[in-house]
């Protein structure tokens, strides 16, 4: 099952994305909930969901824009350095695993804009896997970390590298740079997220490519890590890290600008299209 | 003015303090502001609870049980390394401020109790002022950031020393380590906060004294910062760095343990307090 967060007609909605267009769930149960994090809050939103499946879908998909699969996460936790070949590429030799924070309103949804900043030339991509909580947990064990999962999405955690100096938070929360989607692929589609692929690509270029099965730290581990210190609830988002490849990192260093088309690609979830506009 | 955010009878709610008690702004405008964040993204906000401060108090001070001075900042923002004593004792030689996020439910109220984890005897303490921002803005220029200050508070910047790494997220987010308070001064009673001393006293003893004019990047400098790569809203929370002298970096290490009283009090604002308890 896939879920889709947008705009229709100026009215924020949810819904399933099928292969005939979008079955409107925020038209259908909104008076329940609110919104995909409403949904997932309650423990039979998604089995509820399911039940509209194979009903008609109510509108096209060219007819919606797109919002973050979650609009409004209480946390995005964001895993740093989590592939070999990234970590070599930033000379990281934490063992543990590497975590800071963006802020919702840094994020933006599929085939919308990613600005770049006037103030800045190092507009970088990320391609990442996210993971989005599906039920509330604190002190999960690894081995019961994936029955708190809702379900994966892509994500191109876009990064400012000339304010990312030390600590992240500066170079990774600008306005539109984090985009979320297109769709979060529920767990019953993904039982096992060591299966995927992850392939970013700039201007239709390859630019990085690898398996999930190389994160350093794996999703059970991060969710059992982040959860030692911090409570997770439904629609918070970790995502897992970057695999090698990032434009910062080349010779010469390749960056977004004005014109550029990014996207994010994962097996069994679907490919993230934005489109990079340089900031007036 | 001093604001303070609180529970009664099991009530959350929000008031002034006064010499004689407080007076219960919740109760008599409950129907247009829930929380003293929406009292503060009002504009006329301050000025209507300005009205109330010679009303008779509705509260005792002892009746209260303290919650966050805002218990549910959109962002909190928090400066590291901002007081040479510091950057000393860490080797901190980044030019730029270094940022990391707290989330809102790792922060906890005055009188109330900080929570040392069983799985570390690292708790650390840092005493901190705490900008409370009170209105609206994006790309703020030095020489206004003050007048998009509501006011100040002390902060008790509770760090899980052997869980800082570098990025510090983990360190810094365990639940009931981030103490708020015990009120908001606006800012007609500090006009210029390089005015304000910083003192953190462990069981009484006196731990970090500091000036706020001795910060590395002050005040307006922060504002304009964070500001340029992120927007601020009413309520949202910029801790300003702690001085030199934590725990962590003395010879032999102090950390906090169960039983001990932690404060933090700066000029014009009051003294924070706080009980560490041992998480069972």
């Amino acid at each position: 099952m896939k879920l889709v967060s947008y705009l229709v007609s100026g009215r924020a909605s949810f819904g399933l994305l099928t292969q005939h267009g979008i079955v409107d769930l925020g038209k259908k149960l909104g008076d329940k909930y609110t919104d995909l994090k409403s949904l997932l809050a309650d423990e039979k939103g998604l089995a509820i969901a399911k039940t509209y499946l194979n009903d008609p879908s109510d509108i096209d998909e060219k007819d919606i824009t797109y919002l973050p699969v979650i609009p409004n996460p209480n946390k995005i936790l964001c895993v740093g350095m989590n592939y070999a070949e990234k970590r070599a590429e930033f000379n990281e030799t934490s063992s543990a695993p590497t975590l800071f924070v963006r802020f919702p309103d840094s994020q933006t949804g599929h085939k919308t804009n990613i600005i770049k900043p006037a103030i800045t030339n190092e507009l970088d991509y990320e391609g990442e896997l996210a993971i989005v909580i599906g039920k509330s947990g604190f002190r999960i064990k690894q081995e019961d970390a994936l029955s708190y999962v809702a379900g994966y999405s892509c994500y191109m955690d876009g990064s400012i590298r000339d304010w990312q100096y030390t600590w992240f938070t500066a170079g990774k929360n600008w306005p539109s740079t984090g985009a979320f989607g297109p769709c979060l692929t529920t767990t019953d589609e993904i039982p096992d997220p060591k299966a995927l692929t992850l392939v970013t690509y700039l201007n239709g270029q390859e630019m990085q490519r690898d398996s999930v099965n190389n994160l350093v730290h794996t999703v059970p581990e991060l969710i059992s890590y982040i959860s030692t210190f911090t409570h997770l609830s439904p629609g918070d988002v970790i995502l897992t890290g970057s695999p090698g490849g990032v434009g910062k990192k080349r010779n010469p260093p390749i960056f977004m600008k004005d014109g550029d088309k990014i996207e994010v690609e994962i097996t069994g979830i679907g490919r993230l299209t934005n489109y990079v506009v340089a900031e007036k």
